[in-house]
């Protein structure tokens, strides 16, 4: 299985674009030829699937939007889709994964074998042997920085001198930098924080909720990108919910090609020097 | 729905038990008569279910052992037999979930409405307003100090003189204490650190795991037990697969009754006022 640092530095090249568009179907939002019928979650993320899939780097399947309802085969229809028509774009299982090391296995087994997925999101606080069943089988993003309004109580925290966050940034990296399967999760709703972590991981990938519908923007990303790209933005609700009427796969479309070219403008616009 | 503290309460008193039977099915274990099938999960649980049901306080299926084959139904399936045949014994669904907030509902949905769990297993790294999703709808049981050789990169940290850990306990237990919904989970090979915790959080409800094959004893769950019982023991492997041959049944009831004496043994034996 290749690394997620090489998909993604291919991908990034060929789509010009740092956008991931997260797939995190709620029937109730539907549009409304979809009428609020969780049996039709496939078909909503086919549309939205085919109206961005050139304007992406990585697609980010949301398994709890699925598992909610008992949609697990249509998570597999869903990747099955995305393989088809994008072949070239890496899918990012964003499951929140984490146990002890024989579950561990299992969990990677879910991720990896049965949904083929590129990459999973996995947590880091039952520690760092508990990561590496995953980066045996596949690659990972695991927990930084979330994006979330209670982030701070654990993540951050100070221990000896630096916030529980750069820690476990600097620790994994240590740890796992090399393999080529490892990348952090970081929220776009703290831009100076997001340039901390450039600073300690190097050129890992990192993937940054929460530009959208959470507050996030284009401008507040730049200091985690590189030269390359290194940064997996992802837009879930602003790109998937963008209209209600028949031509919601094209709204969808124009939010991403927008945010699209707004990251690549900040990208341009990056000193060479800075990353 | 009744919270896991009303639950367990009334289950410790009925069963006389602290023991909790985890329900980890892995076909390349399975006894003989099911042939490393997959697809004859169900059997074997609810062979080891009618086997035990009378000796725990608790069952505890682990969903990732399900999921690695795509093995839904048969976990609902399960919990469903659990219902029909031990309607008093909760059921906790080990599943170590954790988002923000709109996901983290759509895990409470997994949990509590697809499922029908009484309580969950979360992890808090993400912080403590992603646990209000599942305490809104059910229980939980947080990640406290896990029984694994790693637990120690995250949880062992000190913040402000006392480990990660402890300050874990001490904040959920301030925010979610009073609510009945609240247990964590400790693990038991860290006999003084289950003291520390329940110095911590009064009478909850401790999930602890790592006895049997992890290598945790019923002694060392001492500090941890309360007049009332306090802890719900998770024995996985160790009953699960007592034995291949045709007696396997009666071989995990053998195992199960053990442990429940041990432990009930050093339940007994715990002077009164040290709770």
């Amino acid at each position: 299985m290749s690394t997620i640092s090489s998909l993604l530095s291919a991908s990034w090249l060929r789509s010009g674009s740092l956008l991931c568009v997260g797939l995190d179907p709620e029937p109730a939002k539907f549009p409304d030829r979809f009428a609020n019928d969780p049996s039709l979650t496939f078909e909503f993320c086919r549309d939205i699937i085919d109206a961005t899939k050139d304007l992406v780097c990585a697609f980010k399947p949301q398994i709890a939007y699925f598992a909610a309802f008992g949609g697990e085969q249509q998570l597999e229809r869903t990747i099955a889709h995305i393989r088809a028509v994008a072949p070239d774009v890496p899918v990012i299982l964003d499951a929140k994964r984490g146990d002890i090391g024989p579950t561990a296995q299992q969990y990677a087994k879910e991720a990896f074998d049965r949904y083929g997925a590129d990459a999973v999101t996995v947590n880091p606080y039952l520690g760092y042997d508990t990561i590496e069943p995953f980066v045996e089988r596949g690659s990972v993003f695991v927990l930084c920085r979330t994006s979330n309004p209670g982030s701070a109580d654990l993540q951050g925290l100070h221990v000896e001198g630096e916030p529980l966050f750069l820690r476990v940034a600097r620790d994994l990296t240590t740890r796992f930098g090399d393999s080529g399967r490892l990348g952090l999760v970081v929220g776009a709703t703290y831009p100076a924080e997001l340039g901390e972590v450039r600073q300690v991981v190097g050129e890992l990938p990192l993937l940054v909720p929460g530009v959208g519908a959470q507050g996030g923007d284009a401008d507040g990303v730049g200091p985690a990108m590189t030269p390359g790209g290194g940064v997996v933005v992802n837009s879930s609700r602003a790109v998937l919910y963008a209209a209600r009427d028949d031509g919601f796969a094209q709204a969808s479309r124009e939010v991403a090609l927008a945010t699209r070219n707004a990251l690549a403008d900040v990208h341009r616009r990056r000193p060479r020097s800075a990353s």
